[in-house]
């Protein structure tokens, strides 16, 4: 948001996930003004996809002055920056380069800007959320998978080729517990919503007594109830994943030095249940200079707006 | 270097190590026309030690019209770009924090910009080296201990407090290695002239045969030596070194994504005995969308001069 802003002036922001894509405009003070969603999972083509998402788009700009619309902010998977498209996600049905910049731009003659779904959460936060005015932060969700996104004197750190900030697949334990990726031991295999169901059905097949339901009905909300019910098991589960989680962020902060570490997604809507002990075992595992300076906290972007406002966020 | 710079300007480099400093006059195509250097040590007090640096500058440029000097650049360990302090260097006899951007304004009234040896060997990499014309890049020295400058978009990341680029104090291994900073099994403990050589002295104490001379004699430079000759168990420690230096970097790619990582320093002289298998050891680790696009380099800056011409780069 710079001086020339304008309070009429709106942005588009559209969230594409592996099952739904939502949509909406959002004003420069981060309030999302109209929203709609479609399943992505709906529409293998991505043509049809960019054309019924333009659709829609049409439908909610058709009263507003286009020159109120200053641009659009897409989060996706796998979203490069540099390039405009989306490169290999796994949980897209679109494989390969999908050129989705070029695709809306043949619907919408205005500036299209896209990244990663975590890259744009950074970019929501620091706009409108608990990241503003904060210039060296980094932002990290815990979703399926763990994505981040690194803010660095106020910029979204790309990297030569736009594939920076993969914090989920820095590998914290080699030979350790297989990755998605191919590889062993990544950080995501341990603190994201799949693995804490992991540590939960090990320690259960290990024999440890818990109140948690079946083993496959296990899921990281159904671990987290049960915590804040006292028990033990899924306490230990938290603990366990703070650390991993805790570990790697003190070896963030000592590449990048941020003032800041944001947490989002469903994990981090534990709260206490993950912040609190995931500082403690950060501050633990930190050098002597970096010791109680950086903070953690979870998001201020809430609930079914925040992927839009992070993918708005993009365009001011 | 901007389009402002004229071939006339020349930029003042200081270098202090815990030894000597070294100091010298530089040209803005990193030719260094004249140098000087004293023993750091010789120094307790930091007052005696800037005045008498000073002395010797006001002679170097003593013939030299003052409007061609445009600036000062200090690389130090512990520098602080934001404060001009040097914090608690543990090498330095110069206890507690140190202004020594504000003790050398009394002398010059010039620009005088302070950062940490590493960062200013990024910029001298950036700006005369083997990183020029690369925006997004890594510098890593291997002395005593393993110090790390990150350039992100051509600019130094300093992070919130000026601490950013501890690379050697990522820790690698969980009760490793103990750390002179007090924790265990940071990467600096592994890779470094002082890591070879407990690398090679576990090796030898393990029972393995080698040509290397007594325990006690054994240096960075006589393992290099021994491994060019062929002694295997000196070939192991390279291998060893780089597997674990290896490992470090694809995490520290999957953060910053840069194009070029720079080796610099006494181990970095051992050439192919450590970039090539740093190199295969990177890539075996790295996730796959950064395999086969980041190079390992030795630094292009040489001899006597390099340290002088990375403080001086901080200047332009």
């Amino acid at each position: 948001m710079n001086n020339k802003t304008n309070k009429n002036e709106l942005s588009i922001g559209i969230d594409i996930g592996g099952t739904n894509t939502v949509f909406g405009l959002v004003n420069i003070h981060g309030v999302c003004i109209s929203q709609d969603k479609i399943k992505t999972s709906d529409f293998p083509n991505v043509q049809d996809f960019v054309n019924f998402v333009s659709l829609k788009i049409k439908k909610l700009i058709s009263q507003i002055p286009s020159s109120y619309i200053k641009g659009m902010g897409i989060g996706a998977p796998n979203g490069n920056f540099y390039s405009g498209t989306i490169d290999f996600a796994p949980n897209l049905k679109w494989n390969g380069v999908t050129p989705l910049v070029k695709l809306f731009s043949k619907h919408f003659e205005i500036p299209i800007i896209l990244t990663n779904d975590a890259n744009a959460a950074a970019m929501g936060e620091h706009i409108y959320g608990a990241a503003k005015g904060i210039d060296d932060f980094v932002m990290v969700t815990l979703g399926t998978g763990l994505g981040s996104g690194f803010i660095v004197k106020g910029e979204m750190v790309y990297g030569h080729d736009g594939f920076a900030g993969e914090l989920g697949h820095t590998i914290i334990e080699i030979n350790g517990r297989p990755c998605g990726c191919g590889r062993n031991g990544c950080l995501e295999t341990y603190a994201s919503a799949t693995g804490i169901v992991r540590t939960a059905k090990e320690l259960i097949e290990a024999g440890y007594q818990t109140s948690l339901s079946s083993l496959s009905e296990i899921t990281s909300k159904s671990i987290s109830e049960a915590a804040k019910r006292g028990d033990e098991i899924s306490l230990k589960v938290f603990d366990m994943t703070a650390e991993k989680l805790g570990f790697a962020l003190a070896n963030t902060v000592a590449i990048t030095s941020p003032k800041l570490i944001v947490l989002f997604g469903g994990l981090a809507q534990s709260r206490d249940l993950i912040v609190k002990p995931t500082q403690e075992y950060m501050e633990h595992y930190l050098l002597d200079i970096y010791k109680n300076k950086v903070k953690i906290v979870t998001s201020q972007l809430k609930g079914s707006h925040a992927a839009i406002l992070g993918a708005s966020s993009l365009v001011w």
